[in-house]
């Protein structure tokens, strides 16, 4: 496949999906962004938006003519995805089943899905987890991925929509706040900043691969346009590390200690994740580049310029 | 877990219903049956019947304070499903999702779903296959199947309604008939009777396991009360025939030769399925007991009687 010209990115207002718009509007001929909302305007100043819903019509003209979309759109996380496992499945099984019915009539090449590394294995056999390890999530939520997965290849069979599925690891980096109760190393980042304790479910000892935001930005691309045998990559930092450790790790970069606040572990919790992104290395020759330490270092150089920016307004 | 007393069966008027809800009459102290409609309503005559949809809140009433709910409904099937993705995912997953729903609230013990042996490995990598081969389905039958069992392990854990899921082969026997374009030995046995050609997609050679329906209500029987470690289990008759020789055998069966008409193979067929149902002997101790040659016999002389019924009407 050649590289892709006009690229639709669905849930470009997120986390993930701000830093992927801003590293791909240099890189496509046209980017256009849909999603619920901006969490930060100003980052995405100057680009193509849309907001709407994944349920809602108007993406069809988002995804029209596009040679690839990219799926980052989720409704709820992992922790909150089983509240209301009927409204979950509505929201992103079902949403995202139109989505692709807009993408077969708007003849779309190829979808690009973010699916969840850390919840689609549940309960792990092997560790670091293969993509052809078990799927037997624990949480809705790495329900509905597997289920969104499993039917893009009835969508590639039946209308030759192509695909590539990111099985990604826990992203953390710029532009993740914790107001939305995702992502530990938001969370500490900004109770680290705030003088405040760092709030711990379980022992700490629970371990997730951590992958910079940068790194995912990267192995997306390279899902746009490598030519793979497979569809289904691993997208992790390639080591754990558990929440005690960033804990500390975090302490050294603020360079003075953090008080911790236990409570009881979650059922939403696998003990440990951490994926084998072997055949994503042997196949997109996709690295992660920046490492925990490194990563840390820039997610809290950026936090900082943040919080001071939010102290200006 | 102890016999059930109280039963419920949704889908009882189909093939699969029928047999069963006929079965369990005498075994169980409250059988209900539930479904869009019976095939066959003498057949269930003197069992408790409401007519209405997965999707129907009536359902809510049905399922209260049982013991256990046998779940067969399906609005389509392997070679239907795939023609609208979204309708069908909207009612088979969504439903199943709405009547777990309705099993929380009813304070429903367990839950038996019945899955599809033959659809929801896909293309398998070994045969005969086990339960814990990979599932890749290449029908959305197959995928709403698949996210309807993970689904379940999400229900138990959250909301504690135990379940069991029998994937079950290729089913056949008295009271289904070719109406609905499902099953091959009804088929071929309406035809055969009727003096018209066997029509055959392909060339004959894709290889199914056959299970007669009195041994899969045994099976779910079984699943019914028996403890055991594992919550799903293959349920086939234990060797693969082909198309032909599903022919040849009831070619043999009348007594004379049988014409065959071949089509196009069909894109939803996998080229062979034949289950490895090695668990189930060992956790339930079930084993199938009618081999091909008394089963069809045993259906073609149902299908001889109900035909000179209908003749008779």
């Amino acid at each position: 496949m050649a590289k892709p010209e006009r690229v639709a990115v669905i849930g470009a207002g997120g986390f993930l999906g701000t830093n992927l718009a801003r590293f791909l509007a240099s890189k496509v001929g046209e980017l256009r962004c849909y999603g619920r909302r901006r969490s930060f305007p100003e980052a995405l100043h100057g680009l193509s938006w849309v907001t709407g819903e994944l349920a809602d019509a108007r993406i069809a003209e988002t995804v029209a003519g596009c040679d690839v979309v990219i799926h980052l759109a989720s409704t709820s996380t992992p922790a909150t995805a089983d509240r209301d496992i009927v409204a979950d499945a509505e929201a992103n099984v079902m949403g995202s089943l139109r989505l692709m019915e807009h993408c077969v009539a708007g003849g779309v090449g190829r979808v690009v899905f973010l699916s969840s590394g850390g919840t689609i294995y549940g309960i792990p056999t092997v560790i670091p987890t293969p993509e052809n390890a078990p799927t037997d999530p624990i949480t809705a939520y790495g329900v509905a991925k597997l289920a969104i997965e499993k039917y893009l290849e009835i969508f590639r069979r039946r209308h030759g929509v192509d695909y590539r599925i990111l099985r990604v690891a826990n992203v953390y980096g710029p532009y993740q706040t914790a107001e939305k109760g995702q992502g530990v190393v938001a969370a500490f980042l900004t109770r680290a900043l705030a003088d405040e304790p760092l709030e711990i479910w379980g022992d700490g000892q629970v371990v997730r691969d951590y992958v910079f935001v940068a790194d995912v930005a990267e192995a997306i691309w390279a899902t746009m346009h490598h030519k793979s045998l497979s569809r289904v990559f691993n997208i992790g930092g390639g080591a754990g590390a558990s929440v005690l450790q960033i804990a500390a790790a975090i302490e050294e970069l603020v360079g003075h200690p953090l008080q911790r606040r236990f409570h009881p572990a979650r059922l939403v919790d696998v003990p440990v994740s951490v994926l084998d992104h072997s055949l994503t290395t042997n196949e997109l020759g996709w690295m992660p580049a920046v490492d925990l330490e490194q990563g840390l270092a820039q997610t809290l150089e950026w936090m900082r310029q943040f919080r001071s920016g939010q102290a200006a307004c």
